[in-house]
């Protein structure tokens, strides 16, 4: 395929795999990059020295183009970046933050920085300060999310309106059908979560991603609204969460409700009462662990059976 | 073009105008029908004889198929359904309640019978009880809104996986690449409402209609969510529903603050500040009040335009 975003990236399919806390190390990266799409690493859970040892394996495992996903509220965050660039990576995500207070060391290097965002208003934003591309993410999506509660499907063509920067789409996109939507969007790739989150290679609990196959239409939750909003399976934890929520609790009583470590507790170590289950809406598509190259497969394939469907369609009656 | 739905009404586009209180009388419906799509009454803001003149008045300015949106919450209910029967309507879109109640008397007299859902749940439901189409509206959708706030991008594939009936997307889709996208995602058809909404031949005030144009992507909430949720433009009315909602106001204390008739208030009479403004997301991405023909026309040749890009991109490098 050729879009924006395979020019960009010299890369094969338009399929970016997120990069997801205790989901997306080395071994989910390097999949996915050699399956065709674009791993990325996620720095999220890990601290600088474990984000150096994941990229070199990265690096024996796929010599093609793989990036790093850095979220902005790291307390690190200028370590991490530094780590990311000394090991020579050449495609960082940011997310959750302020990208111009990074973009020169980051274009100095001569890497991409692609962020993420969740509204037109930040989409330009980033646009102003000389991103490579943004991810335009919406309300379905898994873990952290904006405040507008904009929809993928309203987000993407707003956003493609608005910038002339590539933009991916992000969020709700499991199969190949959704990439084929989102790319009649306006979208040139698409940023795929949950899917690779139940893959073979994700480092999640086993736990966990049976919990994402189990998980219909409606069972993830926006909750946790005062604080950043997070989408979640709907387990014992969310769910109190959202009764408080609803009930008015204060910022202070939500944070200590929430405590630390919930996500590790969730998703790394498979607690599935306690802990934070971080998955998006489309976890309803999502029917059995695969390895990612299959799952890199099966949505391009799907991608070519739904353009197929919309020419059929398209010819007169 | 040729679809499972244009099949069904007999219609040349697989674009149905949605049927919304105080928007859709017969002059928006007999426009989007003469156009080649469906124009549906919305028969939820009209007592049973004026839906009847309505009916008869759209006969005169259409010899093209037309519906009639009936919500299921009505308490004259049956009243209405027996008045757009009486009146030889041959199309009936439900909403918002258990279409199972009205089904026989329905399919006795000839009728199509089309039920709204949100989940896939209850469009397993509507099928099992005999519907010939669902229409299922995601979480972006202007108005009453679903419980489980499942986006468009989620919920289609989902219900066109769970059920044999043709599905209509709803919720979020305002221009052909809207539709494209529906249509990838395995919906036969969409449903339009906000776009016709701020139509010429909309029955709403021009107050109601600029407010459509004016909104930007992240000027619309869903509030009232103890009652039933819907999705408002962000006035000082919604502002302050969302405030008592989160302050944790009982039903009792949102239901009195809701008041009556404020959905008249806000689209029929115009009052910006004190009324409910109904309107989906992509209000967003609409930027002009235009005639409804020529929305249909405009969303046609975006439809092949974004199918045509899709086709370009699937071509290998």
């Amino acid at each position: 395929m050729t879009t924006r975003i395979t020019d960009l990236f010299a890369i094969r399919y338009p399929i970016i795999q997120a990069g997801m806390v205790w989901c997306s190390g080395h071994r989910l990266a390097a999949a996915v990059s050699n399956s065709g799409g674009l791993g990325l690493i996620g720095a999220g859970s890990m601290k600088p020295e474990l984000l150096a040892e994941h990229i070199r394996e990265c690096r024996r495992e796929t010599t093609n183009p793989f990036g790093v996903n850095i979220p902005l509220i790291r307390g690190d965050v200028v370590r991490l970046i530094e780590t990311a660039l000394e090991e020579g990576v050449g495609i960082i995500f940011t997310s959750a933050g302020n990208p111009a207070l990074h973009l020169e060391r980051i274009k100095r290097s001569g890497a991409l920085l692609i962020h993420v965002v969740a509204s037109v208003r930040h989409a330009l934003k980033a646009e102003s300060v000389g991103v490579d591309a943004v991810v335009a993410e919406g309300f379905e999506a898994g873990g952290h999310n904006g405040l507008d509660e904009i929809t993928t499907l309203c987000l993407v063509p707003q956003v493609a309106d608005a910038v002339k920067v590539p933009v991916i789409a992000a969020g709700g996109i499991a199969d190949g059908r959704g990439m084929a939507a989102a790319l009649a969007l306006g979208a040139s790739g698409v940023q795929v979560g949950t899917r690779f989150a139940a893959t073979v290679e994700s480092s999640a609990h086993q736990h966990f991603k049976n919990a994402v196959v189990a998980a219909a239409d409606s069972d993830t939750i926006l909750t946790l609204k005062s604080l950043t909003p997070a989408r979640l399976i709907k387990n014992p934890f969310a769910l109190e969460a959202r009764r408080a929520e609803n009930a008015g609790a204060s910022v202070e009583a939500m944070r200590e409700l929430l405590g630390t470590k919930r996500e590790r507790r969730g998703i790394f170590e498979g607690d599935l009462e306690g802990g934070e289950l971080e998955a998006g809406q489309s976890s309803g598509l999502v029917h059995e662990i695969l390895p990612a190259a299959e799952v890199v497969a099966r949505m391009m394939a799907e991608y070519h059976k739904a353009v197929a469907r919309l020419a059929g369609m398209a010819r007169p009656a």
